[in-house]
Protein backbone atom coordinates (compact mmCIF):
# COMPACT_ATOMS: atom_id res chain seq x y z
CA UNK A 1 0.00 0.00 0.00
CA UNK A 2 1.10 3.47 -0.72
CA UNK A 3 3.28 4.96 1.84
CA UNK A 4 1.28 8.46 0.66
CA UNK A 5 -2.31 6.53 2.33
CA UNK A 6 -3.22 7.41 5.61
CA UNK A 7 -5.34 5.40 8.18
CA UNK A 8 -7.16 6.11 11.24
CA UNK A 9 -8.75 4.10 13.60
CA UNK A 10 -11.59 4.49 15.42
CA UNK A 11 -14.60 2.96 17.11
CA UNK A 12 -18.10 3.62 17.53
CA UNK A 13 -18.38 5.19 20.52
CA UNK A 14 -21.84 5.29 22.44
CA UNK A 15 -23.23 8.58 21.34
CA UNK A 16 -22.37 8.46 18.23
CA UNK A 17 -24.44 6.28 16.54
CA UNK A 18 -28.16 7.16 15.49
CA UNK A 19 -32.00 5.47 16.74
CA UNK A 20 -30.32 2.62 14.28
CA UNK A 21 -27.34 1.63 16.71
CA UNK A 22 -25.46 2.20 13.40
CA UNK A 23 -22.53 5.26 13.19
CA UNK A 24 -24.44 8.13 12.53
CA UNK A 25 -23.92 10.36 9.58
CA UNK A 26 -22.93 13.19 11.29
CA UNK A 27 -19.88 11.32 13.00
CA UNK A 28 -18.85 9.71 9.91
CA UNK A 29 -19.18 13.27 8.07
CA UNK A 30 -16.87 14.88 10.58
CA UNK A 31 -14.83 11.81 11.19
CA UNK A 32 -13.88 12.24 7.09
CA UNK A 33 -13.09 15.65 7.34
CA UNK A 34 -10.48 15.36 10.29
CA UNK A 35 -8.90 12.17 9.01
CA UNK A 36 -8.20 14.57 5.44
CA UNK A 37 -7.32 17.52 8.05
CA UNK A 38 -4.74 14.97 9.76
CA UNK A 39 -3.50 13.37 6.58
CA UNK A 40 -2.87 17.23 4.41
CA UNK A 41 -0.79 18.03 7.53
CA UNK A 42 1.53 15.30 7.84
CA UNK A 43 2.07 15.57 4.33
CA UNK A 44 2.99 19.24 4.86
CA UNK A 45 -0.60 20.99 3.47
CA UNK A 46 -2.57 20.92 6.36
CA UNK A 47 -4.57 23.94 7.51
CA UNK A 48 -1.79 25.80 9.76
CA UNK A 49 0.83 25.10 7.17
CA UNK A 50 -1.52 26.35 4.14
CA UNK A 51 -2.81 28.98 6.58
CA UNK A 52 0.90 30.29 6.85
CA UNK A 53 0.62 31.18 3.20
CA UNK A 54 -3.00 32.75 3.63
CA UNK A 55 -4.68 29.97 2.06
CA UNK A 56 -7.63 28.09 3.25
CA UNK A 57 -8.75 24.34 2.14
CA UNK A 58 -12.67 24.53 1.04
CA UNK A 59 -14.64 21.53 0.66
CA UNK A 60 -16.56 21.74 -3.05
CA UNK A 61 -17.86 18.14 -2.82
CA UNK A 62 -18.64 15.01 -0.78
CA UNK A 63 -20.02 11.73 -2.04
CA UNK A 64 -20.46 8.83 0.69
CA UNK A 65 -21.61 5.57 -0.63
CA UNK A 66 -21.75 3.37 2.58
CA UNK A 67 -23.05 -0.97 1.99
CA UNK A 68 -23.39 -0.59 5.86
CA UNK A 69 -22.96 1.38 8.82
CA UNK A 70 -20.86 0.46 11.57
CA UNK A 71 -21.89 -0.72 14.99
CA UNK A 72 -21.75 0.64 18.12
CA UNK A 73 -18.32 -0.89 19.22
CA UNK A 74 -17.28 -2.10 16.33
CA UNK A 75 -14.12 -1.11 15.00
CA UNK A 76 -13.27 1.19 11.64
CA UNK A 77 -10.69 2.47 9.85
CA UNK A 78 -10.95 5.40 7.73
CA UNK A 79 -7.68 5.75 4.29
CA UNK A 80 -7.52 8.37 2.59
CA UNK A 81 -5.18 9.71 -0.11
CA UNK A 82 -5.09 12.55 -2.73
CA UNK A 83 -5.55 10.89 -6.25
CA UNK A 84 -5.83 14.02 -8.35
CA UNK A 85 -4.59 17.33 -8.28
CA UNK A 86 -6.24 19.94 -11.54
CA UNK A 87 -5.18 23.19 -11.49
CA UNK A 88 -7.96 24.88 -9.17
CA UNK A 89 -9.16 21.06 -7.36
CA UNK A 90 -7.90 18.43 -5.88
CA UNK A 91 -9.48 14.52 -5.53
CA UNK A 92 -9.20 13.40 -1.87
CA UNK A 93 -10.34 9.74 -1.48
CA UNK A 94 -11.65 7.63 1.42
CA UNK A 95 -12.24 3.60 1.97
CA UNK A 96 -13.83 2.93 5.27
CA UNK A 97 -13.03 -0.83 6.28
CA UNK A 98 -13.64 -2.51 8.97
CA UNK A 99 -11.15 -4.18 11.08
CA UNK A 100 -10.39 -7.79 8.69
CA UNK A 101 -10.40 -5.63 5.83
CA UNK A 102 -13.68 -5.84 4.90
CA UNK A 103 -15.24 -2.45 2.89
CA UNK A 104 -17.98 -0.23 5.17
CA UNK A 105 -17.94 1.89 2.31
CA UNK A 106 -16.31 5.10 0.25
CA UNK A 107 -16.33 8.25 -0.22
CA UNK A 108 -14.86 10.66 -2.88
CA UNK A 109 -14.24 14.40 -2.03
CA UNK A 110 -13.17 17.40 -3.93
CA UNK A 111 -11.17 20.44 -2.47
CA UNK A 112 -10.37 23.91 -3.57
CA UNK A 113 -7.57 25.93 -2.10
CA UNK A 114 -8.48 29.73 -2.03
CA UNK A 115 -6.88 32.91 -1.00
CA UNK A 116 -8.44 33.76 2.61
CA UNK A 117 -8.55 37.31 1.17
CA UNK A 118 -9.51 37.30 -2.09
CA UNK A 119 -11.32 34.29 -1.65
CA UNK A 120 -10.14 33.29 -5.28
CA UNK A 121 -9.21 29.18 -5.82
CA UNK A 122 -5.10 29.02 -5.79
CA UNK A 123 -3.52 27.37 -8.88
CA UNK A 124 -2.54 24.11 -7.37
CA UNK A 125 -0.04 22.68 -10.07
CA UNK A 126 1.76 25.83 -8.32
CA UNK A 127 1.93 25.62 -5.08
CA UNK A 128 4.86 26.71 -2.81
CA UNK A 129 3.55 24.13 0.01
CA UNK A 130 6.20 21.39 -0.41
CA UNK A 131 4.99 17.80 -1.08
CA UNK A 132 1.80 17.87 -2.53
CA UNK A 133 2.17 16.76 -5.87
CA UNK A 134 4.27 13.96 -4.39
CA UNK A 135 1.32 12.90 -2.61
CA UNK A 136 -0.92 11.96 -5.29
CA UNK A 137 -1.55 7.87 -5.17
CA UNK A 138 -3.09 6.43 -7.72
CA UNK A 139 -6.01 3.65 -5.97
CA UNK A 140 -9.43 4.71 -7.28
CA UNK A 141 -12.87 3.85 -5.31
CA UNK A 142 -15.32 2.20 -7.02
CA UNK A 143 -18.19 5.03 -6.56
CA UNK A 144 -19.14 7.23 -9.06
CA UNK A 145 -19.06 10.94 -8.84
CA UNK A 146 -21.87 13.52 -7.93
CA UNK A 147 -24.87 13.34 -10.50
CA UNK A 148 -26.53 16.59 -11.83
CA UNK A 149 -28.77 18.00 -9.50
CA UNK A 150 -32.11 19.94 -10.66
CA UNK A 151 -34.13 20.54 -8.23
CA UNK A 152 -37.85 22.01 -9.52
CA UNK A 153 -39.84 22.53 -6.59
CA UNK A 154 -40.94 26.22 -5.95
CA UNK A 155 -42.25 25.49 -1.80
CA UNK A 156 -39.75 24.70 0.12
CA UNK A 157 -40.36 21.24 2.41
CA UNK A 158 -38.36 22.99 5.22
CA UNK A 159 -37.62 26.38 6.90
CA UNK A 160 -34.34 26.81 9.29
CA UNK A 161 -32.47 29.22 10.71
CA UNK A 162 -29.21 28.96 11.14
CA UNK A 163 -28.34 28.77 14.49
CA UNK A 164 -25.44 28.30 17.02
CA UNK A 165 -25.27 24.76 17.24
CA UNK A 166 -24.74 24.19 12.81
CA UNK A 167 -21.13 26.42 13.81
CA UNK A 168 -17.91 25.22 13.58
CA UNK A 169 -14.89 26.76 14.40
CA UNK A 170 -14.51 28.19 10.98
CA UNK A 171 -17.95 30.34 12.58
CA UNK A 172 -20.43 28.74 9.50
CA UNK A 173 -22.69 25.80 9.39
CA UNK A 174 -20.47 22.81 9.81
CA UNK A 175 -20.84 21.14 6.01
CA UNK A 176 -21.75 17.92 7.93
CA UNK A 177 -24.93 20.07 9.46
CA UNK A 178 -26.05 19.89 6.09
CA UNK A 179 -26.21 16.50 5.51
CA UNK A 180 -28.07 16.04 8.30
CA UNK A 181 -30.52 18.68 7.07
CA UNK A 182 -30.74 16.65 3.87
CA UNK A 183 -31.37 14.08 5.95
CA UNK A 184 -33.75 15.25 8.35
CA UNK A 185 -36.27 15.92 5.25
CA UNK A 186 -36.48 12.02 5.15
CA UNK A 187 -36.80 10.69 8.60
CA UNK A 188 -39.79 9.20 7.79
CA UNK A 189 -38.21 6.69 5.38
CA UNK A 190 -35.66 6.52 7.49
CA UNK A 191 -37.06 6.15 10.71
CA UNK A 192 -40.59 4.20 10.10
CA UNK A 193 -40.17 2.63 6.73
CA UNK A 194 -36.60 1.63 8.22
CA UNK A 195 -34.59 2.56 4.87
CA UNK A 196 -30.96 3.01 5.44
CA UNK A 197 -29.34 5.80 3.61
CA UNK A 198 -27.01 4.49 1.19
CA UNK A 199 -25.49 7.24 -0.65
CA UNK A 200 -25.14 10.60 0.01
CA UNK A 201 -23.82 13.49 -2.52
CA UNK A 202 -23.57 16.87 -1.69
CA UNK A 203 -21.92 19.94 -3.78
CA UNK A 204 -21.18 23.09 -1.35
CA UNK A 205 -21.93 26.05 -3.01
CA UNK A 206 -21.99 28.93 -0.79
CA UNK A 207 -21.53 29.16 3.26
CA UNK A 208 -24.03 30.06 5.42
CA UNK A 209 -24.05 32.33 9.10
CA UNK A 210 -26.01 32.40 11.80
CA UNK A 211 -29.50 33.71 11.92
CA UNK A 212 -30.01 33.04 8.26
CA UNK A 213 -32.90 31.28 6.82
CA UNK A 214 -32.22 28.11 5.05
CA UNK A 215 -34.95 27.05 2.72
CA UNK A 216 -34.94 23.50 1.72
CA UNK A 217 -36.40 21.89 -1.30
CA UNK A 218 -36.74 18.68 -3.00
CA UNK A 219 -37.91 16.56 -5.80
CA UNK A 220 -37.76 13.03 -6.51
CA UNK A 221 -35.91 12.06 -9.42
CA UNK A 222 -35.73 9.28 -12.04
CA UNK A 223 -33.12 7.59 -11.28
CA UNK A 224 -34.41 7.21 -7.28
CA UNK A 225 -32.10 9.99 -6.13
CA UNK A 226 -34.23 12.28 -3.95
CA UNK A 227 -32.59 15.49 -4.81
CA UNK A 228 -32.40 18.62 -2.52
CA UNK A 229 -31.48 22.20 -2.62
CA UNK A 230 -30.73 24.54 -0.09
CA UNK A 231 -31.39 27.78 -0.59
CA UNK A 232 -31.35 31.09 0.96
CA UNK A 233 -34.23 33.39 1.62
CA UNK A 234 -32.30 35.35 -1.64
CA UNK A 235 -32.29 31.96 -3.68
CA UNK A 236 -28.56 31.49 -3.54
CA UNK A 237 -28.17 28.08 -4.14
CA UNK A 238 -26.08 26.73 -0.66
CA UNK A 239 -25.68 23.27 -0.83
CA UNK A 240 -27.14 20.69 -3.99
CA UNK A 241 -27.26 17.49 -2.33
CA UNK A 242 -28.85 14.05 -3.33
CA UNK A 243 -29.53 10.96 -1.16
CA UNK A 244 -30.47 7.40 -2.04
CA UNK A 245 -31.99 5.15 0.14
CA UNK A 246 -31.36 1.18 0.19
CA UNK A 247 -32.93 -1.68 2.76
CA UNK A 248 -32.11 -1.24 6.47
CA UNK B 1 -8.94 8.82 45.76
CA UNK B 2 -11.87 6.10 46.18
CA UNK B 3 -11.01 2.94 43.63
CA UNK B 4 -15.14 3.55 43.23
CA UNK B 5 -14.15 7.18 41.05
CA UNK B 6 -14.12 6.25 37.38
CA UNK B 7 -11.65 8.14 35.35
CA UNK B 8 -11.60 8.70 31.77
CA UNK B 9 -9.49 10.64 29.54
CA UNK B 10 -10.50 12.50 26.63
CA UNK B 11 -8.67 14.68 24.26
CA UNK B 12 -10.84 17.82 22.32
CA UNK B 13 -10.91 16.36 18.62
CA UNK B 14 -11.20 18.35 15.85
CA UNK B 15 -14.86 19.04 14.55
CA UNK B 16 -15.80 18.40 18.08
CA UNK B 17 -15.74 22.09 18.97
CA UNK B 18 -18.10 25.27 18.90
CA UNK B 19 -17.61 28.46 17.01
CA UNK B 20 -15.13 29.70 19.59
CA UNK B 21 -12.54 26.77 19.29
CA UNK B 22 -13.72 25.40 22.53
CA UNK B 23 -15.70 21.79 23.08
CA UNK B 24 -18.63 21.88 22.30
CA UNK B 25 -21.52 21.17 24.72
CA UNK B 26 -22.98 18.79 22.61
CA UNK B 27 -19.88 16.75 23.39
CA UNK B 28 -19.37 17.70 26.76
CA UNK B 29 -22.89 16.56 27.44
CA UNK B 30 -22.77 13.25 25.46
CA UNK B 31 -18.93 12.51 26.93
CA UNK B 32 -20.75 12.96 30.35
CA UNK B 33 -23.83 10.17 29.78
CA UNK B 34 -20.85 8.08 28.25
CA UNK B 35 -18.34 8.40 31.48
CA UNK B 36 -22.13 7.39 33.94
CA UNK B 37 -22.53 4.64 31.68
CA UNK B 38 -18.75 2.87 30.95
CA UNK B 39 -18.85 3.50 35.08
CA UNK B 40 -22.25 1.73 35.88
CA UNK B 41 -20.76 -0.94 33.33
CA UNK B 42 -17.73 -1.73 35.84
CA UNK B 43 -19.71 -1.49 38.63
CA UNK B 44 -22.52 -4.36 37.81
CA UNK B 45 -25.14 -2.13 37.25
CA UNK B 46 -24.47 -0.56 33.77
CA UNK B 47 -27.00 -0.90 30.84
CA UNK B 48 -26.90 -4.43 29.98
CA UNK B 49 -26.58 -5.34 33.52
CA UNK B 50 -30.05 -3.83 34.13
CA UNK B 51 -31.73 -4.42 31.31
CA UNK B 52 -31.24 -8.11 32.39
CA UNK B 53 -33.46 -7.55 35.01
CA UNK B 54 -35.69 -5.53 32.34
CA UNK B 55 -34.63 -2.26 33.96
CA UNK B 56 -33.65 0.98 32.24
CA UNK B 57 -31.67 3.89 33.91
CA UNK B 58 -33.34 7.60 33.47
CA UNK B 59 -31.44 10.76 33.11
CA UNK B 60 -34.09 12.93 35.98
CA UNK B 61 -31.26 16.11 36.31
CA UNK B 62 -28.15 17.41 35.08
CA UNK B 63 -26.54 20.50 36.27
CA UNK B 64 -23.03 21.29 34.35
CA UNK B 65 -21.37 24.13 35.54
CA UNK B 66 -18.24 24.99 33.88
CA UNK B 67 -15.39 27.72 34.87
CA UNK B 68 -13.58 27.05 31.36
CA UNK B 69 -14.18 24.46 28.29
CA UNK B 70 -11.28 22.86 27.22
CA UNK B 71 -10.06 23.64 23.52
CA UNK B 72 -8.45 21.73 20.14
CA UNK B 73 -5.99 19.09 21.48
CA UNK B 74 -6.22 20.21 25.37
CA UNK B 75 -6.44 16.64 26.93
CA UNK B 76 -9.47 16.58 30.07
CA UNK B 77 -10.60 13.51 32.30
CA UNK B 78 -14.02 13.27 33.32
CA UNK B 79 -13.97 11.99 36.99
CA UNK B 80 -17.18 10.61 37.93
CA UNK B 81 -18.56 8.44 41.21
CA UNK B 82 -21.91 7.93 43.01
CA UNK B 83 -22.61 10.50 45.58
CA UNK B 84 -25.69 9.11 47.46
CA UNK B 85 -28.63 6.04 46.66
CA UNK B 86 -32.17 7.65 47.93
CA UNK B 87 -35.30 5.49 47.58
CA UNK B 88 -36.00 6.45 44.02
CA UNK B 89 -33.43 8.34 42.95
CA UNK B 90 -29.05 8.40 42.72
CA UNK B 91 -26.67 11.18 42.76
CA UNK B 92 -23.97 10.70 40.46
CA UNK B 93 -21.16 13.49 40.31
CA UNK B 94 -18.46 14.75 37.82
CA UNK B 95 -15.44 16.73 37.73
CA UNK B 96 -14.20 17.90 34.42
CA UNK B 97 -10.47 18.30 34.95
CA UNK B 98 -7.34 19.38 33.35
CA UNK B 99 -4.09 17.30 32.93
CA UNK B 100 -2.29 18.91 35.47
CA UNK B 101 -5.68 18.78 37.95
CA UNK B 102 -6.90 21.69 37.19
CA UNK B 103 -10.50 22.38 37.18
CA UNK B 104 -12.64 23.07 33.84
CA UNK B 105 -15.68 22.31 35.80
CA UNK B 106 -18.06 20.29 37.29
CA UNK B 107 -21.21 18.55 37.19
CA UNK B 108 -24.19 16.82 39.37
CA UNK B 109 -27.00 14.41 37.80
CA UNK B 110 -29.65 12.50 39.53
CA UNK B 111 -30.99 9.10 37.82
CA UNK B 112 -33.71 7.35 38.39
CA UNK B 113 -34.13 3.13 37.46
CA UNK B 114 -37.74 2.21 36.17
CA UNK B 115 -39.16 -0.97 35.46
CA UNK B 116 -39.23 -0.94 31.31
CA UNK B 117 -42.62 -2.45 31.22
CA UNK B 118 -44.05 -0.28 33.80
CA UNK B 119 -42.04 2.54 33.53
CA UNK B 120 -42.20 2.51 37.02
CA UNK B 121 -39.39 3.59 39.41
CA UNK B 122 -37.18 0.69 41.09
CA UNK B 123 -37.11 1.16 44.65
CA UNK B 124 -33.24 1.51 45.07
CA UNK B 125 -32.60 0.50 47.85
CA UNK B 126 -33.83 -3.02 47.43
CA UNK B 127 -31.47 -3.75 44.17
CA UNK B 128 -30.85 -7.42 43.09
CA UNK B 129 -28.22 -5.86 40.94
CA UNK B 130 -25.19 -5.78 43.32
CA UNK B 131 -22.13 -3.35 43.84
CA UNK B 132 -24.26 -0.35 43.78
CA UNK B 133 -24.22 0.51 47.58
CA UNK B 134 -20.80 -0.02 47.80
CA UNK B 135 -20.24 2.05 44.80
CA UNK B 136 -21.06 4.83 46.97
CA UNK B 137 -18.60 7.57 47.29
CA UNK B 138 -18.74 10.79 49.94
CA UNK B 139 -16.91 13.00 47.82
CA UNK B 140 -18.92 16.65 46.83
CA UNK B 141 -18.74 19.03 44.03
CA UNK B 142 -18.87 22.65 44.70
CA UNK B 143 -22.26 23.37 42.60
CA UNK B 144 -25.54 24.34 43.52
CA UNK B 145 -28.25 22.11 42.67
CA UNK B 146 -30.71 23.36 40.20
CA UNK B 147 -33.09 26.19 40.97
CA UNK B 148 -36.93 26.33 40.49
CA UNK B 149 -37.78 26.72 36.73
CA UNK B 150 -41.51 28.40 36.34
CA UNK B 151 -41.95 30.06 33.02
CA UNK B 152 -44.68 32.65 32.15
CA UNK B 153 -44.12 33.53 28.80
CA UNK B 154 -46.87 31.78 26.67
CA UNK B 155 -45.49 33.11 23.30
CA UNK B 156 -43.00 30.15 22.00
CA UNK B 157 -39.60 31.75 21.41
CA UNK B 158 -39.19 28.58 18.98
CA UNK B 159 -40.85 26.08 17.54
CA UNK B 160 -38.84 22.47 16.44
CA UNK B 161 -39.93 19.18 15.08
CA UNK B 162 -37.99 16.58 16.61
CA UNK B 163 -36.23 15.27 13.64
CA UNK B 164 -34.28 12.05 12.61
CA UNK B 165 -31.31 13.41 13.39
CA UNK B 166 -32.42 14.36 16.94
CA UNK B 167 -32.70 10.86 18.05
CA UNK B 168 -30.16 8.89 19.59
CA UNK B 169 -29.99 5.24 19.91
CA UNK B 170 -33.42 4.64 22.36
CA UNK B 171 -34.91 6.12 19.60
CA UNK B 172 -35.99 9.46 21.87
CA UNK B 173 -34.56 12.63 21.22
CA UNK B 174 -31.48 12.69 22.93
CA UNK B 175 -31.05 14.68 26.17
CA UNK B 176 -27.99 16.57 25.29
CA UNK B 177 -30.16 17.72 22.12
CA UNK B 178 -32.36 19.44 24.73
CA UNK B 179 -29.42 21.76 25.55
CA UNK B 180 -28.31 22.14 21.99
CA UNK B 181 -32.07 23.35 21.64
CA UNK B 182 -31.94 25.83 24.82
CA UNK B 183 -28.66 26.92 23.95
CA UNK B 184 -29.83 27.93 20.34
CA UNK B 185 -32.08 29.88 21.79
CA UNK B 186 -29.30 32.13 22.90
CA UNK B 187 -26.93 32.52 19.92
CA UNK B 188 -26.82 35.84 19.63
CA UNK B 189 -25.59 36.42 22.79
CA UNK B 190 -22.90 33.19 22.38
CA UNK B 191 -22.19 34.34 18.98
CA UNK B 192 -22.33 38.40 18.84
CA UNK B 193 -22.40 39.26 22.39
CA UNK B 194 -19.42 36.67 23.05
CA UNK B 195 -21.28 35.45 26.34
CA UNK B 196 -19.79 32.03 27.59
CA UNK B 197 -21.60 29.35 29.12
CA UNK B 198 -21.32 29.32 32.56
CA UNK B 199 -24.06 26.84 33.60
CA UNK B 200 -26.84 24.93 32.41
CA UNK B 201 -29.35 23.20 34.28
CA UNK B 202 -31.92 20.71 33.23
CA UNK B 203 -34.96 18.49 34.32
CA UNK B 204 -36.47 16.15 31.79
CA UNK B 205 -39.67 15.64 32.70
CA UNK B 206 -40.81 13.54 29.75
CA UNK B 207 -39.69 11.79 26.51
CA UNK B 208 -40.42 13.19 22.94
CA UNK B 209 -40.20 11.54 19.77
CA UNK B 210 -39.75 11.86 16.10
CA UNK B 211 -42.24 14.23 14.70
CA UNK B 212 -43.61 15.92 17.92
CA UNK B 213 -44.08 19.42 17.79
CA UNK B 214 -41.61 21.05 20.32
CA UNK B 215 -42.23 24.86 21.57
CA UNK B 216 -39.59 26.70 23.45
CA UNK B 217 -40.62 29.23 25.84
CA UNK B 218 -38.64 31.36 27.78
CA UNK B 219 -38.17 34.35 30.38
CA UNK B 220 -35.44 35.60 32.29
CA UNK B 221 -35.35 35.24 35.85
CA UNK B 222 -34.46 38.06 38.67
CA UNK B 223 -31.01 36.00 39.43
CA UNK B 224 -29.60 36.38 36.32
CA UNK B 225 -30.65 32.95 34.74
CA UNK B 226 -32.45 32.56 32.00
CA UNK B 227 -35.37 30.01 32.38
CA UNK B 228 -36.32 27.99 29.29
CA UNK B 229 -39.52 25.43 29.06
CA UNK B 230 -39.88 22.49 26.26
CA UNK B 231 -43.26 21.93 26.17
CA UNK B 232 -45.71 19.48 24.15
CA UNK B 233 -48.80 21.32 21.77
CA UNK B 234 -50.47 19.37 24.46
CA UNK B 235 -48.46 21.50 27.30
CA UNK B 236 -46.99 18.45 28.38
CA UNK B 237 -43.49 20.27 29.91
CA UNK B 238 -40.63 17.76 28.35
CA UNK B 239 -37.71 19.40 30.02
CA UNK B 240 -37.42 22.43 32.37
CA UNK B 241 -34.06 24.33 31.77
CA UNK B 242 -31.76 27.48 33.08
CA UNK B 243 -28.86 28.70 31.39
CA UNK B 244 -26.48 31.12 32.69
CA UNK B 245 -24.09 33.17 30.87
CA UNK B 246 -20.15 34.98 31.58
CA UNK B 247 -17.51 36.30 30.10
CA UNK B 248 -15.63 34.66 27.34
Amino acid sequence: MSKHIGTYPFVVEPFSEDFTGRLSWRFLGNHLLRCASLHAGSHGFGYDQVNAHRHAWVLSRLVVEMQQMPRTGEHYNVETWVSKIYRQFTDRLFAITAADGSIFGHAHSIWALIDIETRQPIDLTALPEGGFAQAVTNREVPITGAGRVRVKSTEPAHRHTACYSDLDINGHVNSIRYIEMVLDLFGQQIHTERKAVRRIEMSYCAESYIGETLLLFTDPCDDGRHQVEIRKESGEVVVRAAVEFGEA
